[in-house]
């Protein structure tokens, strides 16, 4: 038997009174006034805005669990200053908190960090801290918390070490993952993800972040970018700049989601990146939400193109579920706990 | 008979005099003194740069032609000011036209602009013209001409207009072609050429620039950036933006070049692109240029690649020849007045 475990899933669907609050957050930090206090929300509004759309396509699709963080392009650290990023953080963390309190055996918890631009990563780390103690199992890493012109050091650069520290100590890997863009000349989720991707997996060919941090996993979402479709100009580029190939480099320690909307790309995917290397995502409910002509299916019914890969049984299974469990070792107790 | 075009060939090679030049060029802008003279470089040195580099690949691939432009990295042209940018991009293109007097049936020529960041585009407008007279057959279009933040407006945006008219006034196409990441969080070749590629065609999904310019044609290179890799992805949020289908949107004007430096890759542009909008090219000598241990072979010897495509031989003509001549119908003129 094989879990399908989704690594890749965002609370797109919170309630309106939850947005409302970041509305009147912004407010009141505009006006210089305190935030005001977090609305309730009861149990059913989460249920229903769960059940109506994550799980009633997880159940429709057949996936068994998603690894699900708030919605990535809201997540906007540089707006206000770093007490208005750390209540938004908190939050969103404690709302995907009660979501797995309500779904416990569907739901495992991913943070999102108060990454306010220009200060260091205490805060972060605290939150990281403070999430995993809640239960979480990892946390989205924003690597150009600016949002959208690249000014935050490479992903590589001591500034991050701390945040790395805290990382290994907990166990825990984090997905790179930036949040909207708000740059006109670059798309969120058509450009400004892809790119995000791409570039940091870049920094880290150039680094040497895994000889001082061997344990450290970082999820690329989005099938890695544009990297698996150019692994062959990757690895002439860590050629060129004398880097040691990529399987001992980097990839002990990078792994893609399967968030490549269409067959081919997910064949290229399965092609060319290790096995080991890829975890099953979708990206649910996401970027895009319409359905192919040409297939008839959702585009980012993900489970379809992994199941139509031409692999054997144990690569299906280390994608769907045995790669989760490995990258997520508190994610793999708490099934393990459930005798799974 | 099939002439092998190849699209995208930089003159990376060039004289050390020239290179000299371009730091005596900036050394008297910050001196606050005039440029001094462009150094008399001889017809052998230009040749001896060639034949050891560009044109000995050239011949043992079995390639016939390049599309040939100056070096990407160095164009820059947010150094200095516009006075500057304009002296460097008339040096580079005339000795492109060099290069090109000399081995008029190897190299055509395509120019580079003097994009300076915050000038309007009427410098570009007039170096384009000016290179046209002397027999180049299209341009590369930096969209981020201030090298790596993002800042410029989309390609979509009025501001490139009037450009654009020249464009199609003079039936000349562009490679969409940043140049060196002034960005320590983006290697130029390994993530801000990616990086760019994949926005500009979002770009151009976003807007309707077609629809104002139906003749006007772009190459984006790199093949594409991400874009064929999630392909399903881009003609989802089409449809999400309530655009019409890519094929009818912007794939009329669109191409992209076969620069991607593995098989899987080729393939996967191959099997999802049309054969109409590929065209073949290596980026020879550029940004790979290392053997694939996987292979025995060069990684940028992209024609290997796309001759191992499972395509017929009307399309592999279409990508070697037909669309280069189509996509640049004065170099399409050239070779007609030579008989070809």
């Amino acid at each position: 038997m094989t879990l399908i475990i989704d690594c890749h899933g965002h609370y797109t669907t919170a309630p309106a009174a939850h947005n409302d609050w970041r509305d009147a957050q912004m407010a009141a930090f505009a006006a210089g006034d305190a935030a005001p206090a977090y609305p309730t929300i009861g149990d059913d509004e989460i249920r229903d805005t769960l059940e109506a759309n994550q799980l009633r396509l997880l159940r429709e699709r057949g996936a068994d669990m998603t690894i699900f963080s708030p919605r990535a392009s809201a997540m906007a650290p540089h707006l206000g200053d770093e007490a208005v990023a750390t209540g938004w953080a908190r939050a969103n963390n404690d709302l995907i908190a009660r979501c797995v309190d309500l779904y416990p055996d569907i739901f495992a918890g991913v943070c999102m960090l108060p990454q306010s631009p220009g200060a260091d990563m205490a805060g972060s780390i605290a939150e990281l801290r403070r999430c995993v103690e809640l239960g979480f199992v990892g946390c989205n890493l924003n690597p150009d918390p600016g949002g959208g012109r690249f000014d935050s050091p490479p992903l590589t650069d001591r500034y991050w070490y701390p945040f790395y520290e805290a990382m290994v100590d907990l166990d825990v890997p984090a997905m790179i993952h930036v949040s909207g863009s708000c740059n006109p000349a670059m798309h969120a989720t058509g450009a400004y993800y892809i790119a995000a991707d791409t570039i940091a997996f870049m920094q880290l060919i150039q680094g040497d972040l895994f000889a001082d941090f061997p344990t450290l996993r970082f999820i690329i979402p989005h099938g890695g970018g544009a990297v698996p479709y150019h692994w062959g100009r990757y690895r002439g580029l860590a050629d060129m700049l004398k880097k040691p190939t990529l399987d001992g480099h980097v990839m002990n320690n990078v792994f893609f989601d399967t968030c490549v909307y269409h067959q081919p790309g997910v064949d290229l995917l399965a092609d060319v990146i290790d096995t080991k290397n890829i975890l099953f995502g979708s990206e649910m409910v996401g970027a895009v939400r319409g359905i192919d002509p040409q297939t008839g299916q959702y585009f980012d019914d993900t489970k379809r193109y992994v199941d139509a890969l031409p692999i054997d049984d144990a690569q299906r299974h280390a994608i769907f579920e045995g790669n989760a469990r490995r990258v997520f070792p508190r994610l793999d107790a708490r099934l393990k706990a459930r005798g799974l």
